[in-house]
């Protein structure tokens, strides 16, 4: 800074004064332009963490995720949470726990060592958390994740994806839908189910409880589910998500059945990589992951407030492929 | 600080020295553990960014990506250069630009101003870049990728990666091997087909040149090479990488050839949600995306040295899965 100073001919705090934007101060416009100047020619980097100091505030915002190296998911989140942060001049601290404890707790002590304004506490799946140590010393939002602790929580509307990824069938003349759902308790387990029904009742379709089967949440159970469903004559089927959906199709096939011209398929995730690449490009729901990040640090900046119950639902809008068309065969005075 | 010295009873400068490890100061042991005891009752914790401008040294190592949100191999690399970093005491600062090139010009402006100790400038892909203006003031270490300037870069060694590949089929008895390779000029492109060259060399099986396909990096690009290569009769087929292989065994199944009854397929990349999760489960080699990360921060820290061509090559580890038998029928006088 005294260089600058020197370089421009005016006091280190009048350089002081013009990079910090303080109001009320009278700097000259010509001393102004000097100051600018001699920044450029310089290349002058002011140091963020003295002036934090100075203002006794940190333009940090913490990030702790669950699972970046093994899933796309963390990266939205990230990816969505930075875009926001930037936007209102903060910058993002990304710890990575894998979900280790001890990643964890060294993570939430690393970032409550640099002030951060408060912390996005994420998972890769939305799930219950127990909130861990140390976050009640700064703002905290859960984001994927709740807690029943008093903390606000982002979380993906499982209930209008479950119902939004039924009616993509049902908008297609499908009466006899299936659902593979995940074998793991968790809210997109409960959500997606109620979605499926209430879809299905908005439609007058009865739900028939042997549509509704179980299997492990990838590739593997997609396709041992395929041999139940088809003997209950569906003729389309909606997974609890893309990996599972993947699997089905390898369930379909080697039964010689066609993807959507014997049986529709639609999926949840939208996991770029695997949904909008099979055969035929697959018809899912998104789980907003950049979204999730974005409203996560709106909350946290007191941008947006939660409902009252301290959530905030965030929509997984259809995506619209392939792998559904009208059944082949409509039953015999259905309106389809 | 000052309630931690009242607490214990000693000088706010006491509670200095024994935060911060100074070597050789007379501190009495009952008054380190009373000092000890305050810290943990007042839940003190240290301001990082004070001690930081204090010692004259950040504790920051940047970390620039360029696609968190849309691949898991970022992820990997950061979360690599993270259990580096934190083991030496560093923290990462993450910035992530999804290709972006204001983001990318913010992101290194942010890390200057935090003064860090160097920067990782990294790729989801493994290609030359131009570096970008701004780094040049800080230590940098470029991480898959690398560029023409004189920065030390940690690189995946496409040429042993893509022989290994390639020996898997041999291993098994293959004499009459495809390789379906990317359209996209690459140091990939170079150096897997001079592996795959040389691994046949090595096993006096002579090149053909009809067997060398070239496809779009893709789940599309496999399926439509498919039937090039079975044109060609051959028994095992190398892909560029896992999505290709992917597409490939649908290209295969529906001219209902079996994986790898028929054909034999490997991939490249090990991306866990494709590779593991195929039927079969498909045999290729590992992006090492995590040691990657590790290899960066050691560089930057001066923990490795690079080669003397600027250059530290990271071994890309076969994964065997179930997508490679003997073939079907082996040529007379084979020794397989």
């Amino acid at each position: 800074m005294r260089d600058v100073a020197q370089a421009a001919g005016v006091s280190v705090s009048a350089v002081s004064v013009v990079l910090n934007k303080k109001e009320g101060a009278r700097i000259g416009a010509d001393a102004r332009v000097r100051i600018h100047d001699a920044i450029a020619r310089l290349g002058y980097r002011p140091n963020a963490m003295a002036k934090d100091l100075v203002t006794g505030q940190s333009r940090f915002i913490g990030l702790v995720a669950d699972a970046i190296a093994s899933t796309p998911f963390a990266g939205q989140i990230i990816h969505g949470a930075q875009d926001e942060a930037w936007k209102h001049g903060f910058v993002l601290l990304v710890a990575n726990t894998e979900g280790n404890q001890d990643a964890e707790h060294e993570a939430i002590a690393m970032l409550l060592e640099h002030k951060v304004r408060g912390v996005l506490y994420s998972t890769w799946y939305h799930r219950e958390v127990e909130v861990p140590e140390g976050l009640d010393e700064s703002d905290c939002v859960l984001v994927n994740c709740y807690a029943a602790a008093d903390l606000p929580a982002v979380v993906p509307d499982e209930i209008a994806g479950g119902r939004d990824a039924t009616q993509l069938l049902i908008d297609q003349g499908h009466r006899r839908i299936g659902f593979i759902n995940t074998t793991t308790p968790s809210p997109a387990h409960d959500g997606r189910l109620r979605g499926y029904r209430e879809a299905l009742a908005a439609a007058g379709i009865d739900l028939d409880p042997a549509l509704v089967v179980e299997a492990r949440p990838e590739q593997e159970g997609g396709y041992d589910a395929a041999a139940l469903l088809l003997d209950q004559g569906v003729t389309g089927i909606f997974c609890h998500n893309d990996r599972v959906a993947m699997g089905l199709y390898d369930g379909l096939r080697d039964r010689g059945l066609k993807v959507p011209g014997d049986i529709s398929v639609v999926g949840f995730d939208n996991q770029e990589v695997i949904a909008a690449h099979l055969r035929p490009p697959l018809s899912t729901v998104a789980l907003p992951h950049y979204e999730l990040g974005v409203a996560g640090v709106r909350v946290l900046l007191g941008l947006d407030a939660p409902a009252s119950d301290g959530r905030v639902l965030v929509g997984c809008p259809p995506v619209e492929r392939a792998s559904i068309a009208r059944p082949a065969v409509v039953p015999a005075g259905d309106p389809g």
